[in-house]
């Protein structure tokens, strides 16, 4: 029977609890939450319950933490405190995990525990454990992927609706899917944790977030919607990442695909991703990408795959440089300031937009660098 | 070391047996091709090669068969042979599986070995291991699937190109997606054989396949596809099943689904499938249906999972009834004998082709018996 520390009883915490306190199936029986830590005397009400995490790291009958916590802090020092204790853990909170990586797989490594994270990248999608299903096989070559439902919500709800961005995003905040203050969804921040975690898994490289280029929606105009539809094509915010010799090629940035291709009808909060590998070719998933349940669920099969003993290949991350000199695209840009992009505009759409020539992701992003407000977008071929 | 005496070197043999030889990662390393069963001295190209399987059978060191032979017999002998003689079995051959899965299951049970089919079900995509790992925590209440890449391909290129069914099928047999003889895939038999399976893992279900109600794409013409795309919609080939009390609804049809469901999208000879269940919501996966080594690849990783041991509940398999009375739908229905719709009848189109009233699968299905040339496709709401 495993014996679990959970951390935080919030929108995933109380879905992990109610999942395993259930025990609907003879696997999710194996599982107990022993004690549950809360931040605030009010939220008490169960018996489990306790405001002070040494309650749960002296408890010696406890093997796995599991953090739900979400924020930087005291989420990673509690996770690197768990595995410095000899314990596996398991986390959704890609933030925090995304900032600290290096540090603590490193204290997994050492301690000889593992630290699990299906549910911090595609919520409930088993994107994390296919990866490490394939690579028993194959090696990744590549992935991309419609990683934040927040934003897929307001693209779907301008492309279907023809509705305004902060029309949309007002809806989105109605619904719950988006933040009182959705920076890190629109500006595209929590894509770019879930790349740098997707490259962790299937390239065992650790990025720093901040080398990883991160366009989001913020600046996108409902002329910029009806422009892609004109041309057949659909505005999605995507991440991305490659193999690419000893570097890695990862971005995140919104990108105007063709209507045939399946992610332009992932509408709703739906997310989606795929890979490419030599065997078994491209691999796509589809699914919830938050809510409280489908993101307990990915939490409690990175509970089972633990209790089960199962082979994991013990994967040693290096850390790795992002290299996107090579990743070509021509470039939709709606900007303030067009005379910033003078050297590599193709055509003039109007005043303020532009396509460029073909040019490398590592170049554009030097040149948006002189223009904070302006919304870019790859064009795929 | 897992030795393993493999039945077959064709199309999907020699691709378990390339992925294996070549031993890429750790995990494959840990398999080892011992004999392998051919069927004629032609053939034989490797010192592991015989033409007899007793070579096989009473080999002690083999503790594993992979049947990749297709076709019922000899195949269906030599698997349960093989399970009557302790050794687990992994087979892609879903004929031959869906048609005696009973006394093949039951085999497996009674001697205490295991019997895996990853490959028989959507080729590369990991559709089988799913169910099972979301059945650790849910039940699973429902799928639908693109199960077919060659009706696949030739639906998406009548949609396409406004093609004629004929020349999509001459164009898939060309490109080796279709048959010389391709009655299996066109009148939905290959999808049935893949429904089944699919409720048995997700239902524990054992149907009769002539049980479900199977409908192919043969009588399909050019004027079906322009009735679709003009009322915003798009032709596929979908087998389905849902959990119904202690029967099981289970079917196979052609349905105009509206042009934003992302099925519409999946195109050329790809398969799609998804499944529903109580805390994760609808999960979605595509890829290779097909194809040597995507397929080779899903039987490998069958094998690394029996070689992991890991927990795979020992799920009892029970006879199931069929029942689709309370599955309604509108039909869109090609007839040359549109007196048998009469009962029915919603909606004239013009003197072959009508819509009907909403009517359950079983009163079509029964009606349909009067008339074999019929093409009938279900209306999705």
């Amino acid at each position: 029977m495993m014996k679990i520390g959970l951390l935080g009883h919030g929108v995933v915490g109380s879905g992990v609890r109610r999942i395993i306190d259930e025990g609907r199936t003879e696997e999710v029986s194996g599982l107990s939450v022993k004690r549950i830590l809360v931040k605030d005397q009010k939220e008490v009400s169960d018996e489990r319950m306790t405001l002070s995490y040494a309650d749960i790291l002296e408890d010696e009958e406890i093997d796995t933490v599991c953090e739900c916590m979400g924020g930087l802090e005291p989420a990673h020092t509690f996770v690197l405190d768990a595995l410095n204790h000899g314990r596996n853990a398991v986390t959704s909170n890609k933030k925090m995990l995304a900032t600290y990586l290096d540090e603590l797989m490193s204290a997994a490594e050492e301690n000889h525990v593992l630290l699990m994270y299906e549910a911090s990248v595609g919520g409930g999608i088993p994107w994390i454990s296919s990866l490490n299903e394939i690579r028993r096989v194959d090696e990744i070559e590549s992935f991309r992927g419609i990683l934040n439902g927040t934003t897929n919500y307001i693209l779907s709800g301008m492309n279907e609706k023809d509705a305004d961005f902060d029309e949309m995003l007002a809806e989105a905040q109605k619904l719950g899917y988006a933040e009182r203050n959705p920076a890190d969804d629109i500006d595209g921040m929590d894509v770019r944790y879930k790349t740098v975690l997707s490259c962790a898994a299937a390239f065992d490289a650790v990025l720093k977030p901040q080398d990883v280029p991160a366009y989001g929606v913020r600046y996108i105009s409902k002329e910029d919607m009806a422009y892609a539809k004109e041309h057949g094509r659909v505005i999605k915010l995507i991440g991305e990442g490659a193999a690419s010799g000893h570097a890695v090629h990862a971005f995140v940035m919104p990108q105007m695909l063709a209507q045939n291709d399946y992610f332009s009808m992932i509408s709703s909060n739906i997310n989606a991703v795929e890979c490419t590998s030599s065997t078994l070719g491209t691999a796509g998933f589809t699914g919830q990408g938050a809510g409280s349940l489908p993101t307990a669920h990915a939490v409690v099969q990175d509970l089972l795959n633990l209790e089960d003993h199962r082979t994991m290949a013990r994967r040693y991350l290096t850390a790795r440089d992002v290299d996107n000199h090579d990743v070509c695209r021509v470039f939709y840009i709606r900007t303030a300031k067009p005379e910033v992009f003078t050297g590599i505009v193709d055509q003039k759409i109007n005043e303020h937009v532009l396509l460029t020539k073909k040019v490398s992701l590592e170049e554009i992003d030097a040149i948006l660098k002189q223009d904070e407000t302006a919304f870019v977008c790859g064009v795929n071929e």
